[in-house]
Parts: C-alpha cells; sequence; structure tokens
C-alpha cells in the first residue's frame, strides 16, 4: 500500500538545458491520486560578497519574465553533476567579475517549494579581488558597491519603488545571521 | 528593429489548474535571438498573521516536492482574476484556520526571477481570530503560535536541521522592516 505523498509515477513533460518539467502522479494525504506540474532542477549557488571593510557587492540585473532590473547577490543554477560552491564561485566571477581567497557554506533554502524541487545553497565569499565580468547574452548586469544597510534597502525595495528580489532577501537573511552570532 | 530582452513570439506548452508553462523566442543584448523556458503565473500571496500579544502564526508543510516538513507562513497562489487580498484571506482561513480584521500590504517580491514570473504580495493580517482549518486533500499542514525570533529561527533553519522556506524568509524579512520603522 503506498503512502500519503508517495510518488506513483514521473513523466517528464519538457527537458532543456536549464531544467526538467514534469508530471508526477502521487498520492494526497489520504492515498488517493493527484498530479503535481513542477521544475526539477539540481539546484542554485546564491554568493554574498563581502569585501575587506564590510561593504558588499550587489548587482543589478535586468529580468526579461519581469520586464523590470532587480537588485541581486550573484546566483546561479546547478547544472547536473556540478558542485554548488564551483557553481558560487564561477557566478561571482562571471557576473560580478570578483574572485574570493574564502568560502563558507551559510545555509541551503528552498525558494519556490511549490513548483519546484530546486535548493538554493548561500555562501559567504570573503577576500576578494576584482577582475573583469564575463556576461552571457542573456546576462545585462551592473556591479555595485554598497553597504549592507544599503543592499538591503535595494534588495527589498519599497512598495512604491517595486520588487524586491526573493532569494536574494534569504542569502542576506542567512548573512546577517551569521553576522550577529559573530 | 526589435529592443534587447524583447518577447518575439510565446508558446504556452502546457496548461494546467496551476500554472502555465511556456517558451519565448526572445531577443538577447546583441539583439540576436533566445529562448526562454518559463512558468506563467497570476502570482502568489503570503501571509504574516500576528496575534495581539506580538506572537505569530506559522504552519509546518509537507512539501511533496522535497520530501521534507518545512516552516512557512501561510501562502498561496493567486489564479487569473483573483485579487491578491483576497488570496491572502482564503489561505489564513484555510491553511491555519485564522480570520483578520485588519489587513495591510507590506511588499511585493519576485521569489523566482529566473524561471518564473510569479510575484508574491505580502500581508501583514492583525486582530485575529481563531477557527478551523480547511485543508485540501494535498495538504498536511499543522499550526503552530511562536515569539518572532522563535518563528524566524525555524523558518531559517540551520544547516544541520534542514531547509529554510525563501518565500517566508521574505516576507518575515518585510515584516520586520515593517515593525522597525514604528
Amino acid at each position: 500500500m503506498p503512502e500519503p505523498f508517495e510518488r506513483l509515477d514521473r513523466r517528464v513533460l519538457v527537458e532543456n538545458r536549464w531544467h526538467r518539467y514534469c508530471k508526477d502522479r502521487y498520492t494526497l494525504r489520504d492515498c488517493s491520486e493527484g498530479e503535481y506540474f513542477y521544475i526539477d532542477i539540481p539546484g542554485s549557488s546564491a554568493v554574498v560578497p563581502v569585501l575587506d571593510d564590510g561593504r558588499v557587492v550587489i548587482v543589478r540585473v535586468r529580468r526579461y519574465l519581469l520586464g523590470v532590473d532587480l537588485w541581486e547577490f550573484p546566483i546561479g543554477g546547478i547544472a547536473i553533476g556540478e558542485d554548488p560552491e564551483d557553481v558560487a564561485r564561477k557566478e561571482l566571477a562571471e557576473e560580478a567579475g570578483y574572485r574570493a581567497s574564502t568560502w563558507q557554506a551559510l545555509a541551503r533554502f528552498a525558494p519556490y517549494k511549490g513548483v519546484s524541487n530546486e535548493i538554493c545553497h548561500v555562501f559567504l565569499a570573503t577576500g576578494l579581488v576584482r577582475g573583469e565580468q564575463d556576461l552571457e547574452l542573456s546576462e545585462d548586469i551592473e556591479v555595485h558597491i554598497t553597504t549592507v544597510e544599503e543592499a538591503r534597502a535595494r534588495i527589498l525595495a519599497s512598495l512604491e519603488q517595486g520588487l524586491g528580489d526573493g532569494q536574494s532577501i534569504s542569502a542576506l537573511a542567512y548573512y546577517e545571521r551569521f553576522r550577529n552570532r559573530g
């Protein structure tokens, strides 16, 4: 007999270089059958890059799907078989043009648990050295240096200013918890 | 001539009662053509329910896609044509069994801007009165009352404890900003 919330069957409906869009048959709370449409993705890595003077590196990113620019920390998707810290390193270098001498894993969170199994790995990057960005043609990204307080204001945004970036808000919350613990 | 990051064409690949999975042809930064696979969804509403004594209502939710329980604030998807505050009201009542006399919009954020156009609307709910949950068969949800500090610890989780919930971390960040401003 199946348990509640058990997968009965998975079908991959669409597969591309970024993720797989799937449909599961699964058991509901009473063990009757339901269906679940979702994005299957190995995960993502987010980086909080902190300079020696305590300021942080944030990026202004054009977001095609929303038609706006968002303030964010560097973040990128993990491909199958990639290591989360390697992806964090790559995203910091490519999106922001920085390399870091020290990496520390701060947390893992689910950015959109209802529609994907994505787990975002949050890293603190310190010992930063500036280099050159290396953007893909799908990316339009400006690099900025701000205090943590200013980064928080921009990443959260106000109701009048527009949209906050959820993944960066989470990364910042983990960094602030780490910093408050000394 | 098209501008960079302009939609050329949209195809709905899969449509279901929760969202549409789409593929766009669009212009990249140099106006060459790219493709974008994403979830098209009207949005979501998250509720931070605060009792008269300052404690908050959080929920422990079984997450099928991740195979774990997460600590969350009540949150739910908006269907086409639905009003965000109405959805917030419905989710608070159904998931947590509470009704509120006062509603205040705190913010809007993008939970997973790379894979969806979803915008999450965050509401503060006060003047709470307890009633009964009304769960769907796809839901398995426990209701808990905690201090804000304890809610933060549970929602963020530690690396050892497991996964934080990004959408609830964001909702909490907006509530704390609101509270700090007095």
